[in-house]
């Protein structure tokens, strides 16, 4: 079945918006043979989107719609729809509901048009969003199908995942994916690996995300058994930087471990400034693992009160071997956590020096008796080295927690 | 001028790449008043690449396109335009150089197809990449102009931007644009306020942009006294959450307050599990006013390593006003900062009970000899609940520090 995506709104030429729109919904379609053949931005206008209908249902039989389901003047998605299909828009009192709790939440009367979110299109089916207020709408006619999905990201993927729940299976096709991921491997080495085994693995589609210091390559084939060899091959080649088949986030592989193994953790950060926290407690359930951490991004903070040696620090300098050890084992003994990590080096952009440049990062991982230390030279800006040093932590607790086992 | 953008890469169906490439270009040019009419994702195929280009200058005079630089097989981008432009490419050794430095960085050696990345389009204009290896190209023919951007966002920002400081002055128009923010409001009131005084500001365009506990409002006009009469109105009625006429995060806004003034912070943070201070030093130079901070997720660590009262915790419960006024006094003290912020919340998705429901936040900020507490209810899920925390902590030491000083 072939798709045309149109996200709706002037807004998005501003930043931050355009997000997930495209990759997140591609993506997911893919898994169920559905492609995107075309992706168009439309301004807020109830003649562009009419337009943008007509000319989209040429070449494909679905028809997803985004944004434009919010409660000011410039939604009018619904309008426009609601035109093409030549129906009307019902008053829905489930919604209403939903919009006066959401307000009296927040202490405040809603203001009038707020109640614009409550109307929907006539015949239209309702898929929940558990995030915000407007529901998805699924509108079948015929052969044509029309999908309304709201445009904040969240709201997006709540609903749009609700909609595959329900609707996934109408549409499942035999196509099989696995998304593998690999840590501490460039892009370039992936890709001479995988070209020079073409003719083993021709059956398979597959494609190379980057992002720093993780790799993703999500392949497609329509046997198992060809998937299956393209994995062997990659595990083969990559052994232990190889930790997912299924997409997973390397701070989700992490935590499962540590879950499983009734495991606690602690990090001393410098550099870093708290990234390794936030990463560990954005899944839902950290607090089974995650005890909490020491930013120590001041020096006398690490002395004072990490417990960090002044002389270790004037002597190796803040960013060493030396420090990042000794702030594993510190955070570990004062926080009585199973595993301490520290983490010190120059994210940039000034801080280099001739023998410790910018992207100069050392991370330490303490477990039981023994302590784990390397040094790292990350690329990039101040972004790319603070999540490449965040990556690299996690993955050096991975592979010390898998070595433990075997 | 009209501008076509075209972003190539099969990848992209994939996720977290879409992010940045439309909206900030976009926004931008808008600037510029060059106008995206069209935003096409394309296929990483030569052919496909060519009848984009001869498709796009039939509407517009400049086309952009990102992605497939790359060293790999399907990065074809350039082979593309130099068949379309009936030209050649040329191997440039600077670029040679630089991907060997990169390379002995890593300690690896460079795989062969690496040095793809040194063909250039003959006679195009480079322009530096200081992010990662491909540079910018841009290509002047007649009354065409190609512009090409490396794919990867953090890398197309910085040889975007280093493309407008370049070429800039060339196409700068006399719009005038503003970015007015706003903190703790949302969007139906901004919405609504606008609207009712629609007649007094008929010749500002604007949009509004909406983040959990942020709004950002672009306006933009010929006239400068239209858009200060529109800024005016907006201060009138916003206040003290008005707070930047230029775009600027909040965290900017923050550290330049802090900079200013020599003050220090630093901060306990619970449910935000080290998302304030991650933050905080996201920013370049942020050493100069931020401490650290006690991430004390667990309650243990409260009590033990932070010096929470345990009858407090007991009595109040750790999600309570008390607990959150402890924790900014005991950080300011303990790492003897001129700030002191402690965070305490429900996060979700479990967790919540009747009397605090999962987005209950209890902020404090202690300064001098005062403590300042708020209660918030944050509507969404895990992660808009975390994020929408962090900005309400910044906006509340932003504006015990504006008070301060009047």
């Amino acid at each position: 079945m072939r798709c045309s995506l149109g996200i709706v709104g002037s807004e998005l030429m501003l930043p931050g918006f355009s997000d997930t729109h495209f990759s997140y919904i591609k993506e997911k379609l893919w898994i169920y043979n559905i492609k995107v053949n075309s992706a168009t931005y439309i301004e807020d206008d109830i003649n562009s989107i009419k337009n943008f209908l007509n000319f989209s249902f040429k070449n494909s039989e679905f028809v997803i719609l985004t944004g434009g389901l919010g409660p000011t003047e410039d939604d009018v998605t619904k309008d426009a729809v609601a035109l093409f299909l030549k129906t009307n828009l019902t008053y829905n009192s489930k919604i209403e509901k939903k919009i006066l709790e959401k307000f009296s939440k927040m202490g405040k009367k809603p203001p009038e048009n707020s109640f614009k979110q409550a109307l929907i299109i006539k015949g239209a089916q309702l898929i929940q969003n558990q995030v915000g207020i407007a529901p998805g709408q699924f509108i079948e006619i015929d052969e044509r199908k029309i999908l309304l999905l709201p445009g904040p990201p969240d709201e997006l993927k709540n609903v749009f995942e609700n909609f595959l729940k329900k609707f996934g299976n109408n549409f499942k096709s035999k196509i099989i994916t696995s998304r593998y991921k690999l840590a501490e491997v460039v892009e370039p080495e992936v890709d001479e690996f995988l070209c020079r085994i073409k003719e083993k693995i021709k059956n398979v589609n597959y494609t190379i995300l980057s992002k720093s210091g993780d790799i993703e390559v999500i392949a497609s084939a329509d046997d198992i058994d060809a998937l299956k060899e393209f994995e062997d091959k990659l595990r083969e080649k990559f052994k232990r930087e190889f930790y997912s088949t299924k997409g997973e986030k390397l701070e989700d592989v992490v935590s499962n471990i540590l879950k499983k193994r009734n495991l606690t953790i602690s990090c001393a950060e410098s550099c870093t400034g708290g990234y390794l926290s936030k990463t560990l407690t954005d899944i839902p359930g950290s607090s089974a693992y995650f005890l909490g951490s020491i930013v120590a991004y001041n020096n006398r903070i690490k002395i004072e009160n990490l417990g960090i040696d002044k002389n270790a620090i004037e002597k190796y300098g803040a960013v060493s071997s030396q420090v990042a050890i000794l702030m594993a084992i510190k955070i570990k003994e004062r926080f009585k956590s199973d595993i301490g990590v520290g983490i010190t080096g120059i994210a940039g952009p000034s801080g280099g020096t001739k023998e410790k440049p910018v992207g100069t990062v050392y991370i330490a991982v303490s477990r039981n008796k023994k302590v784990k230390v390397k040094k790292f030279l990350i690329s990039g800006n101040r972004n790319r080295i603070r999540f490449g040093t965040v990556m690299r932590a996690l993955n050096m607790v991975r592979k010390s927690l898998i070595e433990e086992k075997n």
